[in-house]
């Protein structure tokens, strides 16, 4: 950036520290996940909650309000488009958020995740939805009113969507869900009548370290900076930033699941590609970071779905991971692995899904959330709603609410308006994939030869420097021409999966109705 | 504690946030040491510095003072040893210390001390004191200047010394070393005139792993909760506490010194058996840590040496030890073993000191500190005086001040009055032993046996447990009846040296001079 001017130096000051805090928030959580000795548990709550509160106090403060109104004066004469005007844009909306949500929610909010989190475990370890339901309605509660802070607005939903999915309205999603649904149903169903393929290589023996070592070797390849982020094992896979040049991804090795934690490193990497990319002149600022959660996973499904469960990628990779694994790989063959590794099913369970059923997973659970929200249905209905909608949309029925209802933390530690962004970045995924390959005819050779550098400095380049600076639907209309649309990602799951399953035409290239955020 | 009294619980509440902010701190720190990618460097060092500054205006600040105030006057209608009173005291005092250095020195020490670093770094590398000595030099202003915001007091060393071992003046410590010079230069002129016994196994190559695998097996014996902690590994090993409940402790391996891992282990067990065993009582208050450096360092050197290096403990591992290293100490009989880990050796280096030599290198260094701090020589004279007392001490002349002068990283830190703990440590190691002695008559079996437990227990209740609510001098004194001692300490290493030197009666047990603090 060109040099600072006086008010937004000021900002800046105020803001490096909030975002220092975060970081060291960030390393808290990380450290939890991965290394902290159980007893650890109260001294991490504590300073976790000490760090955090202060951020907060810090961030929320009049001085940090003033500055910022100084530094919006400050910018009125630049381009709109100028680093400081988008950097004080995004520092305005962040204050905005958190300004119009009282202490005393949060406070309430943090206290009622809590014991929703801890009801929610033991809830679903019993299987009883019955235990969990106080708590849910408690966590709806706290959801309204939470949207009452955010009036007048279209929809109840669009506040709880907002921090997650900057901008993105409930009618946008409702829109794209009301075009994706009938069609993905369909190919759930048009797969479901051929017969299973049995791929028994998918649930074999494989040593982790040997996993690990072929897991690394593709994550290197897609270009993780080892010097500015490091791999370990947690009981959940996530990514962590704390900035830049220090991003942490974990994975683990499930026995007789080998695959998750190839596919799910990388995933993570997407995420942390993304990370990684963000330009430095956004360096100690809330600009740094993802447009959004959808456009984050929009990277982590590329890098994971689109390129590692990709035919070209396995030509480069399949003989190197039979070298490593003969017996279980020799015998099988590139394409039989490929199928393998696409199998479409009709899983209860949303993070066992495949491509073909995740956004029907989505769907259920956005539908359920609004539903709740705006009192259409209570909590005492939800897990009928949920099984219903499973029958419906999946053709199978949750045999308990563990398996159903229950499966997912989210509404536990009051996560509501974020599952939407799944989808989000499937779709968004598939628009950058497509942009891309009008730009480099030779995009399936480089893939074949293991080559995915172009393709990750053109992401970097037209997604990920830009950090926050972009709301999502200006940054995916910058990069595609388009708004975030259905008919790419349908063209391309019935293309791959009529291909893959060798089904009718009339499946693939879909030619229904589109819709777009 | 007993129901809190109003301002108590105020105070508490202004202190928790504050030891939250030192403890996510303490956590920083010990993941740049052992797991922050390279990257991460600067955003570590933000994120630290404004944890770090946030912690120290929050416990400065008017408002603590006036909840200290408060709390005071609540307590003194309590007795002085309760536990109330003791935990004002405390804060009372580093309160007093806190505010009584104006945030203009510490800045400037920061900068200073940021500075020096980089300069001794390179100054090492080079051999080369003259481009160091420039940064020495505002070191010791800035120590000159810290001496004066303590006054009146009866020596400026005093106001160094203080925040490492509160209470302990520098009339004591010379008085120490004056008895301990001459009697320690004598012992080491004695054994260094028998003929070196050669120990190739000390140098010889051992399995890292292995040698892990037997250093986790003796510090569980000592008792390290390994649910409440955790070891790694780091260029450097330290013991780092997140609280009594998270106590991190790390390691290395060094080619063709693999024993240092293991005597490392021990030693920095015992710093970590002091935090875990201090009473959850003091947990979120300054209370909670150790008593001063040297109490702390009695810890480690009690379990390093005193019992890490003793015959009945090998009795018991060595066996075990020959198990897993056949080929490197099959052929070597215990005693050779034993005499091998106790070499005497007049090393130009301290961290390579053993017991017999360890004392006079820090000696040395208390003297320059205190020379320069008064002016009696000036940083000019510094290098010269090094080398003069290392002859008169040990023997031996540095050959570079590399391995000189040069050699620690303390003064480039701005650490100044600190190396005198290591002392204080290796006497007070020797007579909380002999008090423990005292009261088990089969020490000697037990330790025979490898069993730690009775004398671990016995530290937690006299020492660990209290944390830092008694001074040094106090501690030790309800411990051991007597002051800090020298007498027990020569008898030690005159009585054990002597035995495993077989050198003349006159030099077991001494009978010279005493001093005592």
């Amino acid at each position: 950036m060109s040099a600072t001017p006086t008010s937004l130096a000021r900002l800046n000051t105020l803001v490096g520290e909030v975002v220092d805090l975060r970081h060291a928030a960030s390393l808290i959580g990380w450290d939890e996940r991965v290394y902290m000795p159980a007893g650890g548990v109260a001294v991490h709550g504590e300073m976790a909650a000490t760090v955090q509160r202060i951020a907060h106090e810090k961030f929320t403060s009049p001085e940090l309000g003033r500055a910022l109104q100084d530094a919006a004066r400050e910018v009125e004469s630049l381009p709109p488009d100028s680093e400081w005007s988008r950097l004080v844009k995004v520092t305005a909306r962040d204050y905005d958020r958190a300004t119009r949500v009282p202490g005393e929610w949060v406070e309430k909010h943090a206290h009622v995740a809590s014991a929703a989190h801890q009801a929610w475990k033991e809830a679903r370890a019993a299987s009883s939805y019955a235990t969990f339901r106080p708590h849910l309605q408690s966590v709806v509660q706290l959801e309204q009113e939470y949207a009452r802070f955010f009036e007048p607005i279209a929809h109840p939903y669009d506040a709880l969507i907002d921090p997650y999915e900057p901008g993105i309205l409930t009618s946008e999603i409702q829109a794209i869900f009301d075009v994706l649904r009938p069609r993905q149903v369909e190919l759930v169903r048009a797969i479901q009548e051929l017969p299973l393929e049995e791929a028994p290589f998918l649930t074999a023996e494989y040593d982790e370290q040997a996993m690990l070592a072929f897991s690394s070797d593709v994550i290197s390849a897609f270009g993780f900076d080892w010097s500015r982020g490091r791999q370990d094992t947690s009981a959940h896979p996530f990514a962590t930033p704390i900035g830049s040049d220090d991003v942490r991804i974990t994975t683990r090795f499930v026995s007789r699941h080998p695959f998750e934690m190839l596919f799910g490193s990388m995933h993570e990497t997407g995420h942390a590609l993304y990370e990684q990319g963000v330009a430095p002149v956004w360096t100690r600022t809330l600009v740094r970071g993802g447009a959004s959660l959808g456009v984050h996973e929009s990277q982590s499904r590329l890098w994971e779905n689109v390129i590692g469960r990709s035919r070209p990628f396995w030509q480069h990779f399949y003989p190197l991971l039979q070298k490593r694994f003969p017996s279980q790989l020799g015998g099988v063959a590139l394409d039989a692995f490929h199928r393998g590794i696409n199998q479409v099913k009709r899983s209860l369970i949303r993070v066992e899904a495949d491509e073909v059923t995740y956004n029907l997973h989505v769907m259920l659970r956005v539908e359920i959330e609004i539903a709740l929200l705006t009192g259409a249905i209570s909590t005492h209905d939800a897990p009928a709603y949920w099984n219903a909608k499973m029958h419906e949309y999946l053709g199978v029925r949750p045999d308990t609410d563990a398996n159903g209802i229950l499966q997912d933390m989210h509404w536990s530690i009051g996560l509501f308006g974020y599952f939407a962004t799944y989808t989000l970045g499937n779709l968004i995924s598939v628009q950058l994939w497509e942009t891309y390959k009008e730009q480099d005819e030779h995009w399936e050779e480089r893939i074949r030869r293991g080559e995915f550098g172009r393709l990750r400095e053109w992401l970097r380049e037209v997604v990920h420097r830009h950090g926050r600076s972009y709301q999502p639907r200006d940054l995916v209309a910058r990069v595609t021409g388009q708004p975030v649309s259905t008919a790419p990602y349908l063209a391309y799951l019935e293309s791959k999966y009529g291909k893959l399953y060798g089904l009718s035409q009339a499946l693939r290239p879909g030619s229904g109705q589109a819709a777009s955020a």
